[in-house]
Parts: structure tokens; sequence; C-alpha cells
């Protein structure tokens, strides 16, 4: 899976070489990657199969966009694999050039930081998928459509398989794991996006900590000249890794989207049962948290990139050089963020304007339902 | 209450010292707003009790948000205590390195605004909280819940308790001692924001005094050396007072527009009596007024904050030093505001955005209420 | 009427003397105006008796919003007419030290203009009166409520006071000539403010012509200091009125915003005749002509104050002194526009999106008004 | 056609001579363009009369609104035609003054890129009309309105003749050509805007790539005080073409924009055949191809615009003369993009907003028409 092939190269980056990283189009990884591609093609069209036949709806069509989402991620995380081991080598290059680390915890903090929330991510995602198949189990149990009773749970969570095909154990399995792929493929994409966001504002703060040192203090103008350098450097790296995974990020963005609203309209209905109500909870205060998260850690990257301005405010007027001003001048012009394929820029205000945008959205819809006119 | 604890400091700022500042979690107030805490969070689970029973709608859950409003406020402001006299030591260096007052009456004109708007908010809320209680004995009256008039008067009031308890006079009190507690809870909380906003926009009036006693004229560099750092020591107080109290901003905010949106779709029923009318139309004033004061009082900063901006247009070519310009530069690339958790700026601008985002939704909720759709 | 008490000042500013201006509680036209606006009070009572015997509506209590924005507007000319002769001294001072005109026609091409826009919407206000009476004639002889046709105009024209009072054609004919001053008392509001974007503007132009003549040429120091200090002179003027006609502003445009989505939900019902529709669409399109005629002018102002930037581009290396530097980064970082009490500035863009606010509210409606569900 | 007039100059301008333009009323061009403007007034009067015997709903109004933007498309671009020539000869001379290509492949691609881009909006123009055209034969033998297959097509395409008239074979080539003029009309508007789009970013490109050639240089003040002089010339002339071609930019946007909203709202009825469905989603899929084209190759000039601030970043410091800065700051200041009619400006971020209120509309309207509201 191109996935794992990717997440590797940015562990590499904080700390080991870059040297070994290749992509080539034979190899295990590419074709596992095809493989699940072509797996993911085979289940949207059966899925299509199954949506067709139920009326045009914001909510129908929900399955459908979860397979398109994943299979277009796919290809993209594809392209960038191709693009990966150049991209790593650049930013291995940029961060030899930043004020060295002065302590070892300081070294290890961000590798530790990147870690603890993939664990997070990765084990809060396994909670949700293990709830939403025990909550299917209880249904199958509650109202089976056959007497088998592993049978039911399979035609209930694999239907679109078996509204074509006879039923099968191989095909029912063959569909989970399909379904267990496809979740983890999701999962995946929000955290590889997340923690290049950490490590990008990373670059910021390890300036910013090297011109606290200084702050106040009347620096010669190489010194200025140096950090200013620094800043481009990073800022070009992003502008670069912005480029090279903001379809990623539109993706991603699109997904959760959609799928909050989704979640939101489904919250007003009565749950069939109160494991089906504990898993729906979990499941969307889970997906609400991952899409702050994910919107937030982007966001950092542009907070960080006007932190240098509060220190320069300190320059003595002695030691105000043409650099000092240079370099004020620049971060004020240039907005240094991620972007969702440079239609919208990632910004914490963002956030908040979007929440506001459903938050409207919801209350007349939902003002409607409560009078029975969308019933 | 951590309420009381924290508006002390803030009259301390103006005049006196604070230097006998301190906080303790094993002391009278503290305790008292433990216990606060835990009262409200009784009442908000009976009343929890209460609100599931009914249709789920906007309206309905009215008391669930007021109650978790309140509960998340005082949360807000322990932690503020915590943190205060430290914040109110920085603060009181910052203004002694301001330029002095020249008068004594300049000296009293802060602390006697803050006195007049803190005692008119105080008072309406005063009032507003009398009329409610006279309107829900008028009600009690009119169609009495039992043969006793205080009881029926306790049971319409706190009627989330008597849904599980039994009647008792004294669970009659102590409900209603919480619902004021509560009332001037949320009174205090945007008493203490908009004092906030006074404090540190007054210290901007300071800065602007000075320099325009010097308008248009050639001053040596090293004065504009000072107003500048005095500035810039302003700015960095905003942003440390803004990252103690914007969470409490942001509760502010998001519960008075969430009140103002209810009380516009109630404006819209009949009211059983001219007491209810005469209480809700005041309250419903008294919303708006109270919300309105916190925003312009709040974006007053942001205001204050690019003043210099005009009298530095005044200096003349001769005196315009390199540090003029880089204070123009630098009030021009600084946002100095106060913000809801940095998701939102609070400048004038907002008030409208916000006014206008809920007139449109009232506009089309009306239009549909008229014609009998959301009866 | 302060409203003539205004024009006039208005038109001394271009040519003549403000040294007569003057402003006393005792005069003929001030009484006149208290007059207007007792007259004002009175029909607006017999205005809201009218309305509140219908349904709550958008639609129904126009009458009640136009008759409290003129009377609030009335408020509004008085207390200007308290600041008008300073204003307009501080305004003729500025003007006198703007580079002086070169010939006599350029010196009377702002009061011809001014004439030309006055005498436009005049009129047309004039005709769309008369229209307006041509169709109520019509409509009181098609279903008369006396026998007498002229009673029945009356009736149907000014039924707000004949609801209470007896019918009288003394009456009657103070009900009509109310009705007219009001209408009048409107169109003058618009004109006002469209002639106060207008004398700012021009203020720009002389600068833009003084700095077109010299455009390119390597000028001394001394010349751009004194184009800037004029540049501020203008803006600050700008600021100053705008202090003193904002409210003006901000009723006028919150009105016309109001009347034009009432005209547009009432353009989607039949007429009853062919005199109504052809009146109808004549009023309709005068609103609409003028609501954009009076936001384009004064968002002329804010176009006008960046025109200097384009010239400052083109002054050459070898004289592009520090003042050209502080001149250019002036205009950039401020905001010169009029404004509605400050909650928002009024710039091109801003039309684009009211009109588009507009037509997305209406079309909701509309779509819902076709489907039988707003009957 | 005025249309065809306008064409070729634009091809002039990128390699041979703009002396033979001229635009003379009494020419064979102009008279044909007169003469398609009175097809169409004649057109749409017809249409008109359709229109106005169904209910008034915004997609019955379509015809209208397709015929009253292709006419006042005809009157811009002859309007424009009359200013043609002197725009086209001031571009050379902008042209001739920016840094020579140096390769013919260079000059070249610019020609072809255009070329391209035509060619195909033209062919699949070409391909839908021929679609649609098969469409309404199918139509026609589907449910025929005569006994003559021919006659019952032409009935369906041309009603609104034969509404009016009798029929006859004349009238209905006549009706039909006038058909494929107007919809090659409304191509053309697309292709011509967005073919200035492309000449116009262009430009800057030649810019920076003689920039890119000494990144990170030590360059004389003169080098760039020429690079700044030639920015400033395409910044102008950007601005005079904008003055000239944003009526047309508006309408082409107002237009698109209508018909994708229409569009939207068709896609979720049943179709009546394969045949069109098939013509629809075509249809459909190329309108947004179109509209998002235009967007974003109109947006690229602002997008470009920017680009030399990339490459100023990289200046040394002993090399940062008054003029880099000087450039830096105007680049910044300035807002170079192209605009409708200066209402808005056309950036990438323009069309995520566009896009966003469009899917929000939608979606409100497509939740009520599935709970058979809007049928």
């Amino acid at each position: 899976m191109a996935q794992c092939f990717c997440l590797m190269p940015v562990r590499g980056v904080l700390s080991k070489s870059v040297k070994g990283l290749s992509f080539r189009w034979l190899s295990f990884r590419t074709s596992y990657c095809l493989a699940y591609m072509a797996l993911t093609v085979a289940d949207s069209l059966l899925t299509l199969n199954l949506v067709r036949r139920a009326e045009l709806d914001v909510r129908n069509i929900e399955p459908m966009v979860f397979h398109t989402t994943i299979f277009l991620a796919s290809i993209g995380f594809l392209r960038l694999a191709s693009k990966w081991p150049k991209l790593m080598r650049r930013w291995q290059q940029v961060e030899r050039q930043l004020p060295a680390y002065r302590t070892w915890q300081e070294r290890g903090e961000l590798a530790k930081r990147i870690k603890t929330v993939t664990f997070v991510l990765i084990t809060m995602s396994l909670t949700e998928h293990l709830l939403s198949t025990i909550s299917a189990i209880h249904f199958a149990n509650y109202c089976p459509a056959t007497s088998d009773p592993i049978e039911s749970f399979f035609r209930n969570v694999v239907d679109q398989v078996f509204l074509v095909f006879n039923y099968s154990p191989w095909l029912a399995w063959l569909g989970k794991i399909e379904n267990i792929l496809l979740t983890f493929g999701w999962t995946y994409m929000d955290v590889f996006v997340l923690i290049i966001g950490i490590g990008l504002s990373s670059m910021f703060k390890r300036i910013k900590r090297q011109m606290e040192q200084h702050k106040g203090q009347a620096m010669p103008e190489s010194f200025w000249c140096e950090i200013r350098r620094q800043y481009m450097l990073i800022c070009d790296l992003i502008e670069e890794v912005d480029e090279a995974v903001s379809g990623i990020i539109m993706l991603s963005f699109a997904n959760n989207l959609y799928f909050v609203c989704i979640q939101c309209l489904k919250s007003i209905n009565t749950m069939p049962s109160i494991a089906h109500a504990i898993y729906f909870y979990f499941s969307f205060m889970f997906l609400l948290a991952r899409t702050l998260a994910v919107s937030l850690y982007l966001a950092e990257v542009n907070d960080r990139s006007r932190d240098p301005l509060a220190i320069l405010k300190y320059v003595p007027t002695n030691a105000y050089h043409i650099e000092v001003e240079r370099f004020a001048m620049e971060i004020n012009s240039m907005s240094v963020t991620m972007t969702g394929l440079r239609y919208f820029d990632i910004t914490r205000k963002l956030v908040l304007t979007v929440a506001g945008t459903i938050v409207t959205y919801e209350l007349v819809l939902i003002q409607f339902e409560n009078k029975g006119f969308l019933t």
C-alpha cells in the first residue's frame, strides 16, 4: 500500500538517513497498492449497484462518497509515492541547515509527538471499528436475515456483494477485509496529513527558539541574514510539500466535512438499540475530534509562521538593520499556509467559518425535520 | 466564587497594590466556588432529566445550554483564578511604564467608568430577575398547579427539582437560590469580559494622549523609541490576557448568540399575559444591549490599537526617523484584538456580520412560521 | 426642515462663503423641522394602530419601517444641523489648501454635477409620486369605498387617519401633504448622502490631477511633502464628515435594503391593474437605481483614495524620496471609506455582496412561493 | 460578427503586426454583427411570448436569460470592437518592451496554447450541440407533435416561432440556424475571455523567467529598475484590458452561474430517455468544465502577478537596493486581477466561495424536493 510506503519516509526525515528511499513500479509495495485499488474499484461498482436502487438523497449516497474518496486518495498516494524520495531528500537538506538542536530531549520531542498522535488515532480508529462490528452483530441477532447468525451478520455488513453474488463465506470474509482496509485507508489519510502539519510547523519552532535566545539583544546583520535565509528555506519547502499533498488535503477535508454533515443529520433520528447509540455517539465524537485535529494541526503551520514577528518587535533601534526590516516585511507579505489545492488556505479562522456554516445549515434542516416536514 | 475573587484584582490594577493577591486551593473562596460548581452540576442533571422528555428542538434545549455554559464558565474562572495573581502583577508592571497621568481626574476616570458600567449592568440584571419573578408569580396565580400559591410558584420556577423529589420548602428555596446564583453567574461573565475590554483599551488611550501633545512636532528619535516600546508592552499584555480569558469570551459570545436567536424566535409568539409581555420585552432588550455592549467594548481594543497611525501621519519629514517608520509598519502588520479562542477576532465589523446572519436566519423562519408551517 | 437647512451649506462649500452659516434653535427653519417631526410622530402612531391589526409579517410592517426611518432621519438631520456650520468651515479650509483649479470649467464642473444629480433624482421622485397618485385614483374608481370618488381616494391613501377620526376634507388634505413630505424626506436623505460622496471624492480628483501633471518626472521632496499633507487633510476631513453623517448613511442603507427586499417579494404577485403594474415597475426600477447610485457614489470615495498609488509607481528611482515611500505606505495602510456607523465600509465590493445575499434570499422564498407554500 | 473581428486581433498580438487593424461602422463584419443582433432581438421577443405563458419560476425563465445574455454580449462585443485596434496597439507596444524570447519554441508556446484551448472548446461545443440535436430527434420520434417527423422535430426545437407563425420549412431552418448561432455566441464569449486571461498571464511568466535566470545573484540597481518598469507596464495594460472587457466577463460569469444552478436542479429529475440522459450529463459536465476553465484562467492573472515576490526573497543583502524594496512593496500593495465590472476580483479563492454557495443552495432545495415539497 502506498500509504505504508509514504509513512516510513516521514519518520525517516526526523532522524535517519533518506538515502535508501526509492520508488519502483515493480515492487511488492506498489503491487499491493494496485491490488488494493482494484479491490476498491470492484467494491465501488457493487456499492453503486446498491445505491442506485434507493431514492437519490444526500444521505443515501454516503457509501458512494466513501468509496470514491478512498479510491481517489489511493491514486493521490500513488502519485505522491513517486515524488516522495526527492521531496524527502529536499526536506532533510532544509532540516540540516536549521539551527541545531541543543539537547537530546529536544531532538526526540518531535518523533515522540508524531508517534503519540499516530498511536492515539489508530487506536481510536480500531476501537471505532470494533464498536461498529459489535453493533452490527447486535443488529444481526435482533432482526436476523437468515437462520445462520454469521451469515446474517455478513449479509448486513457487506450487502452490496450478496446483492449480485450468492452467499459464500469466502466472499463474505473478503468483503469484510476490504471494509476494514477502507476504514484504515480513511484514517491513514487523516493521520498522514496531520503528521505533515506537525513536521512543517516544528521547523518554525526551531527558528523561533533560536531567535528567543537573542531577544532584545543587538545582534549583527549577519545573524538576521542567516535567520531570514532559514525562514525562506522553510517557506519554500512548505510550498513544495503543499503542492505535493494538497490534493490529499482537499480529499480529506471534503470527506470529513461530508461525514460531519451526515452524522449531524442522523443524530436526530432515534437509534434502533443502545449498542447502536453508543457506537453512533462514539463514532461521531471521534469524527469531530479527528476533523478538528487535522484542521488545527495544519493551521498550526500558518500560526507558527508569524511567530518571528513578535520577537522582531524587540530588536533595539541601533541593531534594526535593513535585513530586519526586510524580514518583517516579507513575513507580512507572504501567506505561509497549507492549502486545499490552493482554493482555500487552512487557518484557524477557517475552522470557525466552516463550523458556522454547518451549524446554520443543520439548524434549518432540524427545524423542519421536527415539524414533520422532512420525514 | 472564583468570580468575586477575580473581580477584585481587576479593581486592584487601577490604583491599589497587587502584592497581596494569591490563589490557594484551600481557602473560603475556592471552596465556595467548588460548592457552586457542585450545585450547578446537580441542577444540570435534574434539568437534563426534564429536557429529555420533550421533543428535541432548538428551543427546548434552552435550559441545558444555560446550565452547561454556566458550568463551563465556572471551570474557566477557576482556572483563570490560579493564573490571576501573576497576570495582575504583569499588568501593573506594564501600567507603571506607561506615560503618567497628568491630573487626578484623569486617574479616576477609568475606575469611575468601570464602576458605572458594573453598577448599571448588575442593577439591570437585578431588575430583570425581579420582573421574571413577578411574571412567574402572576402565572402561578393565573393557572395554579396546586392550591398553595407559594408551592405552585415554586413548582413552576424549579419544576426540574420536583419532577424527581417530593415537594419540600427547603428544596424549593435551594432551587430558587441556585437559580439566582446562575443568573448572576451569567451576568458576571459578561461584566467581567466587558471590564477587561475597558481596562485594556484605556492603556492605548494613555499613549494616544501622550502622542497628541506632540502632534506635528519634530520629536527626537528617543521619544518615538519610548512610545513604541510602551505600545509593544501593551500588545504583549493584551496577548497574555487574551490567552487567559479567551475561553470565557468564547463562552460569553456563544451563550449570548444562542439566547438572542431563541428570544427572536419567541418574540413572534403571543404572550400569556401583560406581565409576561413586559418581562419578555425588557429581558430581550436587556439581552441585546448587554450582548452589544460586550462586543463593542471588546472591539474597542482593536479600534484604539490603530489610533497612533493617525498621529504618525503628522510627523514632519525631518523628524521621520527609522523608528517612526518601523512603528507605523508594526502597527499595520499586527492585528491587536481580543479573540474567541483565536477562532475569531472581535472587531466592530464582526458585530454587523453576526447581526446580519441572525436577521437572515430569523427572516426565513418567521416567514415560514407565519404561514403555519412551523406551528 | 433641517434638510433644507443642510442642503444649502453643501452648496455653499463649493464656491460661496460659509461665514454666514449658523444654527439657532429659535429660527423659522428649526421650528419648521420640529413641526415636521411632530407631524411624523402623529402619523406614525396612527399607522401603528393600523399595522397592529394585521398579521405580523415582513411585508405588513412596511408602513412602520417607513415612518420610523423618516423620523429617525429627522432627528439625525437636526443633530447634524447643529454641527453643520463648524463642519463646513473645516471643509472650506481644507478645500482652500488643495491645488487650485486651473480653468473656470474645472471649477464649475463639480457644482454642475451635483445640480444634475439632484435635479434628476428629485424629478424622478416627483414622477414616482405622481404615478402613485394616479394608480391610487385608478384603484379608487375601480373599487370605490364610498360614493364620493374624492373621498374614496383619500380613504384609500390615508386610511390610517380615518380609522380613528371621522372623514373630513381638511384631515384628508393634511394626511396627503404629510404623505408627500415623508416621500420627499426619504428622497432627500438619499440625495444628501449622495452629494456628500460626490463632494468628498472630488477632492481626491484634484490631487490626482496635480500629480498626473508631473507623472514620471523627478520632483523635489517638498513637492511630495505638500501632496502628502493635502492628502492627509482630506483623509481627516472624510473621517470627520463620516462621523457626522454615518448615522444617516446607516439609515439610508437599511431603509433602501428593506424596501428592495419587499419590492422583490411583491414583484411576484399579480397586479390588480395595468396602472398599478406601470407604477410598480417604475417605482421598483427607481428604487434600485437610487440605491445603486447612493452605494456607488459613496464607494467612489474609497476608489479615488487609492488612485495616487498608480501614479507613485512612476516616480523615477533618483526621485524616490523617503516622503514618496512614506506616502505609498500610508495610502496602503489607511482604509479611507465612508462607513455605516463604522460597522461596515462602503466599497464597490460591498454592493455585490449585498446584491448576492438578496438574490439568494429571494430565490429561496420565490421557490417556495411558487409551490403554494407561502400563499 | 464582432466576435470574429475581435478574435483575430488577439492572435495578431502574439506574432504579427497590428497595423492593419481598424474598425469601421460600414463594413461587412459590422453589418453582419448588426444583423445577428436584430435576429436575436426578434427571437427574444418570440421567446418572451412563450415564457410569459408559463408559471414564473427560476427554471422557466431559462430561455429568456439565455437570449438576453447573448444580446447584451453582442452589444458588449460591438462596443469593444470600436476600442479594439487602439487596445491591441497598446498591447503590442507593451509586449515589445518585455524581455525577448530566448528560443523559437518559447515564442510559439503561447500561440499553440491558445489554439489548443480554442480548438478543444469549439469541438466540445459542436459535440454538445450535435448531441442536443440527436436527443431532440429522439424525443420527436418518441412523442411526435405531427405526423411529419421533420416538422415535429422543428416544432419541438423552435416552438417559440410556431406559436405565432404557421409552420413553414423556411422559418424552421432560420430558427434552427439562429439557435446554432446563439449557442456559438455563448461559447465564443467564454473562449474570448479565457484567451484574454492566457495572454495577460503569459506576460508575467516572461518577466519571471528573466528574474529566475538571476535568482540569488547580486544584480545592479538598473536591472531591478528595468524589471519593475516592465512589471508596471503589464499592470497598467491589465487595468486597461480589464476596463474594456470586464463587462463581458461579468456577463459570462453571471450566465454560467445561472446555468450551473439550473442544471443542478434539473439533474435530480428523471430523464425521459437514455439519449436525453447522455446529452444531459455530457452537457452538464461540459458546462462545469468550461465555467471552471474560464474562472481559473482568469484567476491565473492574479496568481502570476505575485510570482516575483518569491524570487525577490533571494536577493542577497548587499544587492538589496531601494528599488528591490520598492518593487516588493508595490507588488504587495497592488491587487492585479481581472474583475467583473470591478464588483468582484477573480481569484482562485473566488471559485471555492462560489462553489460553496451553489452547493449549500442546492442541498437545501434537493432536501425539500425529495420530500415531495417542491414537485
